[in-house]
């Protein structure tokens, strides 16, 4: 496998081609970002955590029939894995309330809801990212009713799993953002990475926060808070 | 039919008691207001005509096969409706993108869109009425999912009535703000206003506007625009 140029640079990651036009590597960051990238920061090692702790996550999925873009974890930052093209939204799903939703309900930062909210958001950072409905997409014409269909069905499935399997960690799962994409062959899998920088974790027992929130709310010991997910995720006892 | 205390007041309209307990008075009051509430302003004479306006737009809807809270209308400024518990939704439906749409989706107004937009608010005037989707609705409890689906099929149905009318009286319906109420024996019908104060209405040949943005925008001629639609749609020929 070869590693040829780089396609994409984002906020916590870059793409790279391959030798296979079938395949990309994708390659963690070190910077940490909040706010649509308005907050900045720096947290040295935070790239190869999040490729381990992601990888590990995808191969949970993987296990219980989700059809992930991960290939092969390469060691250090990066990850070998299937070249897709992203869809444009970010699909939110949310067991208990915190962060933006939190704001826009009014509801207290922690309140475990009813049933899980599921929020689509448009990935266009000058317009910040706007929620969205299904409606909205329809309207605007990127994927059809099916696709739709199919995403959130997946992604509350996504949502099933990792719930159960970060509570044996002894983690909370608070909601996570995903992101799909469409391989060549036209079939839609999961993309992008499931990480704290993506995911609000809480320790199950204290509610300690083990996720991007200590950068954003300079909560400090952000290391101390991926590293613990990562012990608890990848080292065995 | 006795008018006894107000139940509640609006920006735009107040609600009284009767001595019926299954019935209510609503009088539109004059207040012209924009930017939930933010800017305020005053049109004499316009309660009259956006009574006879949502009162003809409730009749036409009715005989459509559409339940609305509209009983009989009182002359002025008043109208005898169904009392309602009113469900804290808006039900936003957009045929054309204008308003806040255009700023969401980066969309220059006037853009014919490939299907109408559905969009919920959370009525909470101290959250700036968020958009929500039906996950959060599920979650806060307030409605079922039965209650959404219904709720969301009479708006589109109310928006194909509509703006089919509206055409014939050369108005074009851009968008449509929608409340629904449920009645003292569960069933949910249409409730608030159909009014130039809840709708965008554009003419049919020139795009003039017709409606409420006159004010928002500082356009001037508002009393001409409301008098414009209350012409076309009540005085016969």
């Amino acid at each position: 496998m070869e590693k040829r140029e780089m396609l994409y640079e984002g906020k916590a990651k870059k793409v790279f081609a391959t030798d296979n036009p079938e395949l990309c590597i994708i390659s963690f960051k070190d910077d940490a970002t909040a706010f649509n990238g308005l907050k900045k920061g720096f947290l040295s090692g935070k790239g190869i955590i999040n490729n381990k702790i992601s990888a590990c996550l995808m191969q949970v999925l993987e296990k219980n029939g989700i059809k992930t873009h991960f290939v092969q974890e390469l060691g250090g930052r990066e990850t070998l894995v299937k070249k897709v093209d992203i869809i444009p939204l970010e699909v939110l799903v949310r067991n208990v309330a915190a962060g933006s939703l939190s704001k826009r309900l009014g509801l207290p930062e922690g309140t475990r809801m009813k049933s899980p909210v599921l929020e689509l958001c448009y990935k266009k950072d000058e317009l910040g990212d706007p929620m969205i409905n299904a409606t909205h997409i329809l309207a605007m014409g990127f994927a059809t009713r099916e696709q739709i269909n199919f995403i959130v069905d997946c992604a509350y499935k996504i949502n099933d799993i990792l719930k159960e399997f970060l509570l044996t960690k002894k983690v909370k799962l608070i909601d996570l953002k995903l992101e799909f994409g469409k391989t060549s062959d036209g079939e839609i899998i999961l993309a992008d990475e499931i990480s704290p920088d993506t995911c609000r974790l809480w320790d199950a027992f204290t509610n300690e926060k083990l996720d991007k929130d200590r950068f954003g709310r300079d909560l400090g010991n952000l290391e101390e808070a991926y590293n613990e997910i990562y012990k608890r995720l990848l080292v065995k006892k």
